[in-house]
């Protein structure tokens, strides 16, 4: 997780969704949902994960006004069965599509002990682990799937890009302790990272991408001519081949060739998929018990002499529950070049601007 | 995978399996159980997964004597909703606990279209793919978890040994293709590899293992003064957190300190801890279109240009399926040193060798 920029002036999350909700207004959406998905893109933020949150509304906005993404979607269940059920999108906002698929997954499992939702016809919906993390307050774990919105990553072996940085987000309620909630790319590096460093005109280390050749790839100015690389090799490539099956083919969502990338196209519906799968801890344990568990293994690796130039063990989640304290305190650092393109946002969209 | 040794003598796998039911007799297990079990640690041997099959054979008979096995075993649901189980394996060989699970959440996603069962006292069960793939005769997908029966793996950043290799293996079916079938550990190399390279007198690349000060470590017969690497660092060691969680901490089972270190320990039970869960395609999807698409995007993948080293793209469950066409036809090669081990253990039994 990227170091927070000092000098950044800070907005109140509520300020931040108020702010969300307006640009949704302004091109149409109605209020309730204008309202859920703003808070939505909000958590993303709250939460560290800058590259998910408000970074991306300018990029909404501009396919909503390019025609790309439905603004009054009827979001719903088209397939059921008792513990599943397939949501389709209808081409609407991805947070609020997700949010209902997390939803439903949450009723199942309370009624079933599991459920698994699926998405198709959805969009990107922000940072993995708002999702995964929504049934830890109803005592349950969540495993969310997803495919990415542009092909970074050929198979194994290959060169032509067919398949996304797919992330996988699992979060697991502890007692004491905060909830583990992991949420990561299946590349070494997830594309915004090369983003930052082209932003910031650093080089990338090797491993992050290689060239069509096979070569490193370490100017962030070339990723055209690379790709990212797979976490362990041909393995990371095949957890993003099967939870890209999981996530998109299931659903009839795209996945594979038929993946849209939504940087260069804002009007082709993206077709989105996602999934989703909630386990409700009491059908395994008591509750408490279990979470004191989750307790126990937290401190015991905690509690795990260091390796050279290590001065903590960090487990999944820990920087994220930090970060949530912190933002909720102090506010959400919107860097100069964020506030710039949110601002020029306002005047487009005639509303007010984030800093007033 | 390893090349093959062509001078090996091969044995077919009606023998393989009737050899393995006749240990397993000879140390007090019932006939059908011993005829089962026989079934399922042959086919880790036909599929491939050489260092899951016959090859433990000695070591679980070995468990058995010391007293750390139960051989007549209680197998049972002891928790159960409508779509999640929990089985107490009740210390029995843990193909015959895991196959009750597997069977469980199979019959779980047929009624509910999701199934989830978690196994408690169970033990080492053999190559995680023979029982993700279980599901896809039945037009199902598998997503199976385990917690490993020794701890390699320290805490990202730490050195004291907390976390197991935790394999994970999920199974998608297609039409005309060989099913997606991914089998992994959680660290760059299995500790199976280590063992390989140690019995070769060879060295190990850079990035499988390194010492205690960080630095990598290559000699194989220097194991213990290391560790192994998990898959994209941090990524790998919370994957193998995450999904230790989800199939011990969840179940009852072992994860942690608690794990026993079955190579070293013949007589502690080793509450191992494995979960399944399956989903039926058909509360999806009509199964023969899903399967007809998994074929398209197994297509395009194999259709990528290559990269420079590289002779075909290779997707998960390929070799696997050519193993098990080629070995069914030919038979389970038994190299030397296996042999010997398997004459030994027949003397020690009073049971005909296995080759006659």
């Amino acid at each position: 997780m990227a170091e927070e920029n000092p000098a950044a002036p800070r907005i109140a999350a509520a300020e931040l969704t108020r702010f969300i909700t307006a640009a949704y207004r302004a091109v149409g959406i109605a209020a309730p949902e204008a309202e859920r998905a703003a808070d939505l893109m909000a958590a993303s933020d709250l939460s560290g994960a800058d590259g998910h949150g408000v970074f991306r509304l300018p990029q909404y906005i501009r396919r909503i006004k390019a025609g790309g993404l439905n603004t009054a979607p009827d979001i719903r269940v088209i397939r059921q069965t008792r513990a599943a059920a397939l949501v389709d999108g209808d081409n609407g906002l991805g947070s609020l599509v997700v949010a209902r698929a997390v939803e439903t997954a949450i009723d199942l499992a309370r009624d079933n002990g599991v459920g698994w939702a699926g998405v198709r016809r959805g969009n990107h919906a922000g940072a993995a682990a708002v999702y995964a993390a929504m049934p830890l307050a109803h005592d349950m774990i969540g495993l969310y799937f997803a495919v990415g919105n542009a092909n970074h990553l050929p198979p194994w072996g290959g060169v032509d890009m067919l398949l996304s940085t797919n992330p996988i987000a699992i979060a697991v309620p502890a007692l004491e302790e905060p909830p583990l909630v992991l949420d990561m790319a299946t590349t070494v590096a997830a594309y915004g990272k090369v983003k930052v460093a082209a932003q910031q005109g650093k080089r990338m280390p090797e491993g992050w991408m290689i060239d069509r050749a096979g070569r490193p790839l370490t100017d962030p100015d070339r990723a055209d001519d690379g790709f990212l690389l797979p976490i362990g090799g041909y393995k990371g490539a095949a957890l993003a081949l099967m939870f890209g099956l999981l996530a998109g083919t299931l659903n009839g969502a795209a996945n594979g060739a038929d993946v849209v990338d939504f940087n260069k196209d804002d009007t082709t519906p993206t077709n989105t998929g996602q999934a989703i799968c909630v386990i409700d801890v009491k059908a395994f344990a008591e509750p408490a018990a279990f979470k004191r568990q989750v307790d126990l293994v937290i401190r015991q690796l905690h509690g795990s002499a260091l390796l050279p130039g290590f001065e903590r063990i960090r487990l999944p989640g820990e920087d994220r529950h930090r970060r949530i304290v912190e933002r909720q305190a102090r506010g959400i650092p919107i860097p100069p070049a964020l506030r710039r393109a949110l601002d020029h946002l306002a005047a487009d969209l005639a509303i007010a601007p984030l800093f007033g």
